[in-house]
């Protein structure tokens, strides 16, 4: 779906629910795959259940790749990803947790170059089952101002 | 392999290049299936090639999460990535590009709380074949400290 | 997104438009992997130099599937599918079209036993990106009626 | 295997049964993956385990790719398959049911324009481990006469 | 499909042609991310273009496995695989060639231990569209004497 | 990473031991789409059950590519494997096993044609979680004599 935003629209404080997505542990053969690593942390099973973790646990890219692709149902045609601020790893996720991702628009700032676009963070907060935070970052969107489109 | 490395082993400055990977429209469709963003920015080459971006460009956590992957080949038992900050998507990464990435310790601090490890700053440059950027960030390890383990 | 939608709701003769997705080698691959299905018609790019279509054409489930997938966009809580009707191979898909699907609500009716639901079809006409149908069908939804649910 | 047969050579009434495939959550995540369908009732466990549903099910479209794919093991080059007609979803499919497919000739009649050619009815019922069908559906093929191949 | 086949019944000589397979890029990618080996020899486009090899060369494992595969289109009962003897990577094989494997029962002999079933040795060829080996290797079955089996 | 050695530095009886690796219900998944083969043996569980294997088993070319991938780690620039020799499958690979790989060097000696190069085996053996082994080899490597590189 697309829906146009301008900077002028986005609400502070406006929030949005992804649906949520069991992690797998097809998920984590893929994305072992996918990236090439196989650490053991994420693949050996065994090995994990010796260790003071007890299981695999997903690659952090894992969970932060799938938490931002459930957020990817509408396109703002006037808005661009341009980068990630505080990224971090709050808990493990394990296989069969089940994770939700929550954004919130959190900050709207004036472009220091740009006249025609603003800076609009958003944050994310990927949850588990627990509404427990797993991973938590700011996402930073260029957004085109409809003063300056006009 | 498995290399153990304290607080007080890692040298300033020390870099490390991984090998090269180039991307492949399998990458692109693996990716969208993982994380399940289809956008048309990523998918639908024909409506690319009407738009400014002229052709498929690559997912951001995809550049992310390969890139990252090329630099798992050593564990560390000592220390642990807790998070990445700045992470900026610099140029566009389209099929066929080859990417590489270059890590480099660039930064050693105590942290607040604990004293038992160390803060470790690695800065990421995941450069296309043209020795261009095409996503910076910094990782951020919490490692242990030699003194701490005696 | 959820938004709900009782039998009453439906319009005859609205439409709704995918985004466009190109089908590429790797949905090939994925897709014979996936069914066991490795025909050389799909498989083997030099025999089908030797025939009649010229080149590798997809799978009819290949089409069906992800042709319908592009719709998954909106989840009606009040709606079942139940089936599909007059489902047709109207033109090959080769690697490199990029489809789209246009759906249309086409019909409304009574359940022949259940008062509380009635029956929608909904025509599927997944195109090509020169706006020719590849693939003709008629899915049948059983939807709720809001008279019933009061 | 290539084994020939002209429209006089189908036999009403002949069946063919296929292997069993075991319905992983693999073939979940893989189809969802390759259709853009992670809608909640086939991929988020814990929402399931709130519905009436109770756990994950199959997608239809995964369930007729996999049930056809089984039954391509022979290819008649007198034969194009050119859709399907009364596709049913009878029963739901979860992960680790065992479907297999039973393919049987139901119909044999003129095309109504094509001299050359004859149409083939062939019903198929994908069934689940306690022999109970998830899914019935007529698939339609094209065949050549022999005798107008003479 | 299954033939039953005792050990009687493999005439030394008899040969079986499998279909063809076009081995994509997609099936490099696939198969790096199955075992791990992003070795540049069959990822990185632009360092091989630098090398002797011109071009990104499949894995060896990836033809043996492909190439075996092929030839699984009949379950005997009667005989158990169980080793290969003098397999050899002859020739690359590159994105785009065509594979296709031809066995061939080369040699029946007693078993040195068990009365009730005999060695069976089946050459396995695999070629490229040119009808060049780029694989050779013997494979080995135990299968059961009919005579034992009365 | 790349370590170069010539054929004079191979030691005989050095050995180098793998990570390990769970195989996966995913892995068998992957490798029957990857290869085409979908027997039952690997792929219906029910099936399977009222078999003497009494489960699902890993094809053996699956446990082969796996096993040998997690070698993948080290690039010798002056070696080439040419071929494995006496590979059998000694024990069955399930669903949960994790599988590590010990590499030894058992062999050096001269080429019967090429003086620049030797020949160097190195055995494989590839052991489930309880260090049985499941399959073995001898891996085959021409190796460049630093005496003729001079």
């Amino acid at each position: 779906m697309i829906i146009e935003q301008f900077f002028e629209d986005y609400v502070l404080g406006s929030e949005r629910r992804s649906f949520g997505r069991t992690i797998t542990e097809t998920d984590f053969v893929v994305h072992a795959g996918h990236t090439g690593d196989f650490f053991p942390h994420h693949m050996d099973a065994d090995w994990c259940a010796t260790q003071e973790i007890g299981q695999r646990i997903a690659h952090g890219t894992l969970v932060f790749s799938i938490g931002i692709g459930l957020t990817a149902t509408v396109i703002n045609p006037r808005a661009m990803s341009y980068g990630y601020d505080r990224l971090r790893f709050i808990r493990p996720v394990h296989i069969g947790d089940t994770i939700t991702t929550i954004t919130r628009i959190a900050d709207k700032r004036d472009h220091p170059k740009r006249t025609a676009q603003g800076v609009v963070t958003e944050t994310v907060d990927i949850r588990n089952q627990r509404e427990e935070t797993v991973l938590a970052c700011e996402h930073l969107y260029l957004v085109d101002r409809r003063s300056a489109a006009a």
